[in-house]
């Protein structure tokens, strides 16, 4: 359940409240350069930022304790420990008894028996931390290849990016707290997150990813599909409800004449529109990779709301306390990023 | 690549234009009783219908070699043949030359040499003919534990079904062409996709599924997640451009207050609202799972389109004649109900 | 449970006494020319021959329905269907109540509800028809890299081949019906065989595979090392005991100073002793690599046995009619010779 | 490459002279006891013993970072981290160039670019102290259903075992450096081993484990039987040329009704002798699960041996100094115990 790949593979492990979050990360060929300043760039796109985000704070501090010797990759194991130090498991016992609205709480609670519901337990976006490790290492190894990979905030809440977005955009995003791809995006993305948290509730969004510098017919067929790799990828991340290639749910209401990408003669064979989001039968037709994610609201808001009592069987009521982002999309942005790198190195690998 | 599934597997061969087309189905345990009458009418939902369909008929007799005697399987893999008997590859060749604009030919002549494009070789949507077939038997294993599963059009071009819809409208859709819920429905759908085809164009659309009888904690977590390997099976369908569970996109324009459902007592812990359809942590929260599969127009259009000339690297156009369907969304829907029984049939195994 | 490799994988499917039995083939890259004259001699060496053999005689003819056109693979899944025509269930009734000594009915009554015990049900040597099959298209494959296998009989009963045998001995062993590798051997054999015979009696033997053309370095390490990968695969086949390389468990009787193969330069590096059987840490050391196979009694012999009743619990005995070799060893050797192809196959995609 | 499983799944890391060696152990349920102790404990046991093991002293302190709490499992993975403390790399460079006979050198040279050789790298002995920590915590999962694992040494070098040893003879050896059954037997092992070491030789030897508690039906077929995947996983611990299940080599020149178990009502079902090492068609028969693995006297030896110089491809001669067993029998024992373990415990989860 923990793990992702076939060649390249993931192997994830810890809960939130563990003394360690952390993965092996297994299928990086000896002989890569890996920076590790890199990495803790990567970590720091994923923390908390002032008011939007949580209050819990992590240092993050990636270590890498095989597979990596001055900064070259030998060929086996890449271990990656993350410590957890900011654990405060006193708000969740609660949950025990009357599970969250939106959280995983209920289902976990009936499928594993002593559930341990402290930040979620192997359920919390804490796990993400070792992925955007992970990740960051498949980004330096695809670079090697020319393989490019950047997020950035497509929507949070009401406002949404409509413009047109390229990779160098994407990468711009990074100087912005909300990931946002202008300063002018980001300031009203900022207030409609501040705006929801000032009323005790949180809102969603939606992340966009880019991928570029894979060539034509790079990706599998049928079930090993690139599309269908990072659907499932993506799926993965706490949260997701939706994702699509290109133009996505909108193509469906388009006439073919619309759709199809047609082919072009341009320093190469290119295709004029990217409405199939560089994705024909499950591998890459040369053109940039995008798609989109939606992420729910976070589940846990100070309002009150509606919950059952597991004990008495009866309705109830709950107000979560606890430390919880606002909005989890600005953040989530370089876990996409991650899971698409390691999606990406797989394929490249087989 | 051919291969989905950890406890129910199957194993697809064949190609658009081979002598069989089939799969193996493993691990549907001994002693369930399937009857290959029901197997013929999901077979006959995925036909094509009419006018609104191609007009290369199969009679997609199914025959099943080995792991199911006198209607009760016996534990070992289970075959399924479909001979092909009306192929015509005479159009095809012109394709490997100019690619056409949204179709695999592409990246598949890069990726595969010699790739046999007559019919669209292995990329063909003739592969979900034993997708079909394996999803009945899958499905009739499900029902053994109340699990069942429908689905139905929500969309075709420009006509959008925006009714909420239950399992029992799903079941109705069986009996219209267009798989719509309702008749009036069915009658515009068909139309758009009439229209389009007059024009020598196409139309893509918006299949819906929905899943009831799962209960609380069925699925998996993180990269065994329910919705993870649902997007993940769904992608692998030819034509696929999105997916959505619950309020899908539109989930991350709420605040966390609108996007939760709250739990309520009523004859055992429900929710009041689906906006998760049914998903929590990856697992089923006891609702019904929901989720819409967003499909691209038929690529293969007779409307003349640009394109590139292989041999010359020059710009070129083209008109596909072959016997193409204006609208595969009808027909996907009895493919996209075989992926989902396929999935969960794995999942409860596990 | 019925698939072996991850990049050319083999799904078995049938039963002894179900209309066919067959396989996927998958993985075999296109353009790969295959011979279905050599796959039909192969199925020719696995047939039973004259009295010491089984008198159920089957015609084996191998359709190969899809993934081989004009003797040419097309890349996609090969599948390999033969009919089972000589089929006799009668026979085997008793046996669900009064388990086989020797045979897997016991626990197969055990783990399968409503096992089908005629012919063995899916345990039956039977399901080698299609491993030998598939094996011979893997060899043609491999052949394409210069590495060949071949395989012979070292012993049968109390009849051991004491000599050093080479590839061409196994090559030369194909013209006699032991497999033995010389025709004074092949006729010491052959009686023995028969003399267990004539008294309702069965015997063992061991079988040695040579392969050869690996290059240094071929294989993989720990759980994928190339003598695991061979181990699991001779094990899978009906009736085996033990698996040992080069010297095997004699050379745990040595000190390292004999053991231990001392490289030498002779038209490149070569070790002057093979006792390592070819494999270094997991790996082709490119000496030919060397390994035995021993193979249990038929179990099935006329000879009364003690056995019990599973319906009274009482003791019970049990004479087997049936149709039954007398000695497998001699139709094992193709099938240990299309394990080893199946696994190298997969070895070399990786 | 580094993993072991379907269910209860072994993920390696590390080499010889990384910082750590180590590996995740997932799915194994929550809710087991497990006793840090008694994993010291079997650690200890893989220790070097005295003047018979390699002067290379590690405190093997077993750190479980994760998926332990309080000495109970949470069902999330278990991360095992080991220090390497004494590592001397110093003695390792020459064999770049001039391969050790017997040794994975000269495959892993040409395999890995820029292999690390120190230590052995990843093929060093040195990765089998996790498997013996993820294997103690298998076998306290096992013993919850009553499935004992216990080991000793049948033979080394001349010193030859002869008796029926049973389960608790097993249990026994754990008090004797050499994992003999008997006090006596003990000391003509160690005798053995310090007459191979003073000539600056080495000695080979033959493990047996005995497993108890099996029902009948345990276990898998084909592929997945459970003699096929205890022989893969035996074939990957370092040295091995053999791997005999019951009577093994010695059962080919048996007759069937020699060699047949016949079944016996004793307090249940059970067959009078165990030829068949407990196993019928790859699932255990109920009787114990016997079988032996043939360890190859260790290859790095003092005495001069002819080796071949890669630099200058002339004839060359190595004598190894660095630190090593004379023999590595004794402690082998425990790791095919911890083997048997993780195979048992991952076919009882399926």
């Amino acid at each position: 359940m923990y793990s992702l790949g076939k060649k390249v593979i993931i192997h994830l492990f810890g809960k939130s409240h563990s003394a360690f979050v952390g993965c092996i990360l297994e299928g990086i060929p000896a002989d890569i350069m890996i920076s590790e300043d890199v990495i803790q760039q990567e970590m720091r796109l994923r923390k908390p930022k002032g008011q939007i985000g949580t209050p819990r704070t992590e240092s993050d501090c990636v270590k890498i304790t095989n597979g990596i010797v001055n900064g070259i990759t030998d060929g086996s194991p890449i271990t990656i420990m993350i410590e957890n130090m900011n654990t405060d498991g006193s708000k969740y016992l609660e949950f025990e008894k009357k599970p969250r609205p939106g959280h995983a709480d209920f289902p976990a609670l009936t499928k594993f028996k002593n559930f341990d519901i402290r930040g979620g337990g192997q359920f919390s976006g804490r796990m993400t931390a070792p992925i955007v490790a992970a990740g960051s290492i498949a980004k330096q190894y695809l670079s090697v290849e020319n393989i490019q990979i950047a997020g950035f905030t497509r929507s949070i809440g009401c406002i949404h990016d409509k413009e047109d977005r390229n990779f160098d955009d994407a990468i711009r995003s990074r100087k912005f707290n909300t990931r946002a791809c202008t300063e002018d995006i980001d300031k009203k993305m900022e207030q409609e997150i501040l705006d929801a948290s000032a009323e005790g509730d949180s809102v969603g969004g939606i992340v966009e990813c880019i991928a570029t510098g894979m060539p034509s017919g790079f990706g599998g067929i049928w079930f090993e599909a690139l599309d269908s790799e990072i659907a499932r990828a993506a799926f993965s991340i706490p949260g997701v409800k939706g994702v699509e290639f290109g133009k996505g749910f909108d193509i469906s209401a388009l006439k073919g004449s619309q759709s199809n990408d047609a082919f072009v003669m341009d320093d190469g064979i290119k295709t004029k529109t990217n409405n199939m989001g560089g994705i024909l039968g499950g591998m890459s037709d040369g053109m940039p990779m995008v798609f989109r994610i939606a992420f729910k609201p976070t589940p846990s808001i100070a309002k009150t709301q509606n919950t059952v009592n597991l004990e008495t069987k009866e309705n109830d009521t709950i107000s979560i306390k606890g430390r919880h982002d606002p909005c989890i999309v600005p953040r989530a942005v370089s876990v996409a990023e991650a899971m698409t790198a390691l999606v990406l190195a797989d394929q490249m690998r087989r």
